[in-house]
């Protein structure tokens, strides 16, 4: 999902942020022909992401540098696994190390907390899906973690998928019109390509927003009752998306609802980094 | 400590991200001329950081929106208390809505949660500083963020001062060579301006290390007894950080241990967004 | 459908591309003091697009520069009409000229030739829209064209719609498996909000295609009768996009074959510039 | 005449702007280790141009991707004729497709267009040039593919030649001044190796212009009898250029009125794409 | 002949390499809400160059602090004079003082160097240029700061005007073929527009390269006889550019043996810093 | 110093800047399959410093031409040495020669330059130090030039040391404020790791400002008598930086008094370009 012009363009400036004029320490302490050997090594279990983006952290600080992933993006470990190689000039290996430690180690965190709730929901028809809510910057990165976690996608993007909301709605209403009729007209100048999701907020709002004719409604912070209550009314006419008040504790109970799809903003805006170390043996 | 132009570049992209070819929602459902009133509202307690660059993502989205900062930088609020008011044309205020949030979010979590560790420590000599475990792209806004929560920065990057590890220590003393001498030698081919930080494992590095002349010696995974001894010995030679197994439960006790620095990398890695909602009203 | 930071960064790369250090014909004969008034007329009819694009233009040449719009985008016009007029420096005037008239004689040339494919097919219920072929860097503003001139969207990119060709179906039925059922399953795997085509190059491909669930089959290089047989065949359970072979004198048969979307790559691809001058009196 | 370093900047921006998060249907539809093998074939005849950019194109997706061109830039081909061919991983192959061949086409179109025009005036001492009327962004490929078809560059922007257009004209003779000499006073502050060409729209122009010791003179929208009446004027003091209703019914006519130059804007503001398609071919 | 985006461009990025993450010193020391009022003062005589760049760097700083320019561009001060007043709050214009300073003392520096050549040529028929020789990412500075001193460009790059030199005359000339033949086949493969100067060594190099109709001959490190020479034998048909040995000693020798233009590679690559100095008060 | 993403951007941009269509001359004198082999000559003795930049602009122009340093970055060299060996396609090799030159002469003039005032001061405890007056865009190279030379680095920017100076100090004493006291205040919001150095004018502001416990005391135009003084005043309890008047002529005696560093501005600012040439020859 990652093309390789994005992560290089992407990780050449976090290196630059980085190291804008070099790294000091190992200019000043390292002589400039030693070398390094070092292992990515997990300090707890977790779904490995952004293995690529480790690779490029190195060899864009430098060509020389070899790195061997012992895991594909979205395999699991376990504390203590190897994930990765790395060897080359140990200059430039210390130079690149953090960067490629910041990517991975949030990238696996939000895989694996994906997993966790990708896992908590095993056996119901429901998917996890991510928002908007990403780290401006990254979401093409944060969206890749998702899916190697088990997730999946939610619309990327502003220009890609509609979804209306409250606001929208009340808008289509204004002056008294029929709020299916307001839809079904807006929707028709839309690309036919486009997907049309549509937040209600209350059980009565779904007939008249199924009957324009769209492709997923999203339940925002229904009870359990309403929700099963939704998933029957909808009866397979539209997918159902569940939002709101989801967590680890709540997903297994909104999955069973019978909906379709669960967004969760807290994969992307509140993982917690993993705990990755890069060990690192400088010899020659 | 955030240049306009800085933030400019940075919110523009992300902008770019989030619409690639527009908002096709607002484009369909509102009418062009509607305009729009929205509210910052916060949905929790917090210390606030971003306004300007929630200011941004409004401004560089259409020039016509004006938006008032009812908080500036740094200042604590309550759950339910207005941050900000924005006001202009619908689609606009709609299309930067979901960009404004996450860079704010993302930012006054991680001042809130800088601010519970420092509150935590109260009363001590240590401060709380962050780390380059940042996010790759938005280090300078995440440590803007710290100091709103009254934390203080660290180095920036690899190019500003030195920290020397156990890799390089162990590259020193290679082949038999006396550490302080070899340290002090590498040492004096720095910039006089660069500040020099030694990382230590052991209560018998120091002396050697603090022999070369350095600034800041930094305790590492140190146990507190261990962490008093090191204080004592280093006796205001340097400056002394705690680093490793650093919460809001360890902290005040670590704080107490007498060392100057405290470096908190979950500051930035692991902190959780903010839940802030923007309150949109749309009318003429 | 373009965002002020879009044209901004388009129109000032063009800007430099053609005066990369500067204009030596207006330095040299032109007054610094010196101003013009211009405007903006049609030599042929047509349909307006580009405006926005066209006042930027002036606008990053030099901000003293005032562009007054006579014409909205999608506006038709008349040879001889007025479409905007210019006051400002002359030699700043001069320097933004054909940029200026680069992107709106191109963007009104596609509208204007969309309004004709569009004309044709009144009173149809199908739907003319663009593809992929448009110029490399341009092609949001392209398909801003396209909508002005009454045409529609298709996907924008790789990223926000599936599109299988006979390429694809071959992958999946190889070795031997059901295209049913290879399909469905990888189209499994999409996030929900992907809307699904698929393109077919004969009849019998439908009924397999459609049972898999898409939204959209493609037609492709169909003759008229087997347009009209595949119409049928469908009988609304996906949209029909008719393919190949489009031109102005053959879109109208096409339509009323019952398609739903005439796609015309032509629109983007061949549309020749549309004849629009600047008429420039320097006085002051 | 095109840079490596510029096309792959120009490639790399047309590939981001088709796959801003990946091929969603490569993806999903076909194995990560499947391989292609494709073919460029021409669909009609023509002249090839763009050979360099459609390699580009795949070596910047997949640095694995091998492009064989069997045409260099400039030769000609007829239909059915194998321009290129391409082999690599599937995936990869059929994401790049698209911006090859909207690169190639454009080019190639642009080439063939010219190549007519230059075929058209075989045998005359006049040369077709372009003009500055390209696509914004892609002026070097434009004009490359010009040069590609036989016929020649115009001045590439404003900074690099002068063109004195009716407009400067009027604005040297304001106040009575004698045109000859403010001409040749405001030339004199010109670098020494700036062209100048003086656009004029009447016989009686051409004398105090040439006065003024220009390089070459436009005739601007002239009858055939006044270019001849021109060209014997000027009588090789200077180059002199036809513009203005060119087209392949009258260039023949135009270039043997004995002008020097014939510029051509609908060469690159209304060629035509070429048809090339991609024949591809995946197996293992 | 620096268009406002360039300006901004350049300058913003010299912004951010000065102040990648803010200004520690002012804003530790200097209130928020205090004011500063700044002079710029020559502390030497010289030409000015640089006003809007100057006023660029702090604007870009801070859109609040205002820049009243006391100089045109290319007028000449004396050491005390003030060149320009800047207001605005005062750690913005500390932190935009280096930048400022750094791009007009350049500018000011060549703009002054030039004018001393310029002055002692006076009353020749020559005139001084410069080369390409100049500041990576600068040139278009330095060739304005050129003219502002009353120098004059050469060309600006390798796309715009022909300099053959004598690798190119040996290539031509290779396998015995006659050098104006060779030369003037290759001449007609050019643009109309392109300025053809060719550098010769010796004095029998000037026929045969004359007789293949250039416009500029350059006469590289001959001596005044030579020039002498070289120039009664061009004897009008040709431009006729000294080059090589000029100082501010030798430049009114070589002037005087009748040649047109005399390029001066040290007015970019040598000219010392002009000693501009910022006098900040501040206050409130 | 220089990492290999920072070198590739930027001498990407200079060759962009030199060649932004192309070279003319070689594309029409120079057959494209001919071969160049060129040295690296030096006309005068110097110190080098670039090597790496020279050997990117040949490689950005043309992956297949090959660069051979004969001289390390920091190695001297007398008139008439070869420094690298370039060996590739004579088109590109001539296409990237100004711009290799122009980055090697203006590095190698810079160590130069710095290489003979770390001479004239040899035997002192002194070091020479660079300052922020560089040339916007390129300080990294100079700063990396300046330690080729035997020099030191002086703090990189605003943004990584404090250097407070007359306005800072007069702001923190406004109001009767003692001096000491404000300044340690402000000293203690700075990050640990920032060093910080106060300029002082007069002998009277040392022990204030030393009693704040500051780094670096800068003596900014102090006569040698009061160097002498200040040096015996500060007693070791900070570095002392002379700064202002310092030249060729002057810089041994000013080491004498005893100071730790002396800063010279000239080295960056005013430093001649070195005397390299390219000697090429074409063959095959």
């Amino acid at each position: 999902m990652l093309t390789r012009s994005t992560i290089d363009r992407v990780v050449a400036a976090a290196l630059d942020e980085d190291a804008p004029w070099g790294d000091l320490t190992g200019e000043a302490l390292i002589p400039a022909d030693a070398r390094a050997r070092a292992e990515l090594v997990a300090r707890e279990d977790g779904v490995f992401s952004g293995g690529e983006v480790f690779e490029a952290a190195f060899r864009l600080t430098d060509p020389a540098i070899r790195v061997e992933l012992r895991r594909v993006d979205g395999a699991p470990f376990a504390a203590g696994d190897t994930l990765a190689v790395v060897e080359g000039p140990a200059r430039a290996v210390l130079t690149a190390e953090r960067i490629g430690l910041n990517f991975t180690q949030r990238m696996s965190g939000i895989a694996t907390l994906t997993a966790r709730y990708v896992s908590e929901i095993d056996g119901t028809q429901a998917r996890i899906v991510d928002t908007r809510k990403t780290t401006p910057g990254l979401r093409a990165f944060e969206r890749h973690a998702v899916v190697c976690g088990g997730g999946h996608n939610h619309r990327f993007s502003l220009s890609d998928a509609v979804m209306a909301k409250d606001n929208h709605l009340a808008v289509l209403e204004s002056g008294g019109a029929d709020l299916t009729v307001a839809l079904r007209e807006a929707l028709g100048r839309l690309p036919h390509t486009t997907h049309v999701e549509v937040e209600v907020d209350r059980l009565d709002q779904i007939e008249p927003v199924l009957a324009a004719g769209i492709d997923t409604i999203m339940l925002d912070n229904f009870s359990l009752d309403d929700l099963r209550a939704g998933v029957a009314q909808v009866a397979g006419r539209a997918a159902v998306e569940a939002s709101g008040g989801v967590s680890l504790d709540t997903v297994r109970a909104i999955a069973e609802t019978g909906v379709d799809v669960i967004s969760v903003g807290a994969l992307t805006h509140s993982a917690r980094a993993l705990d990755l170390g890069l060990d690192i043996r400088i010899g020659d």
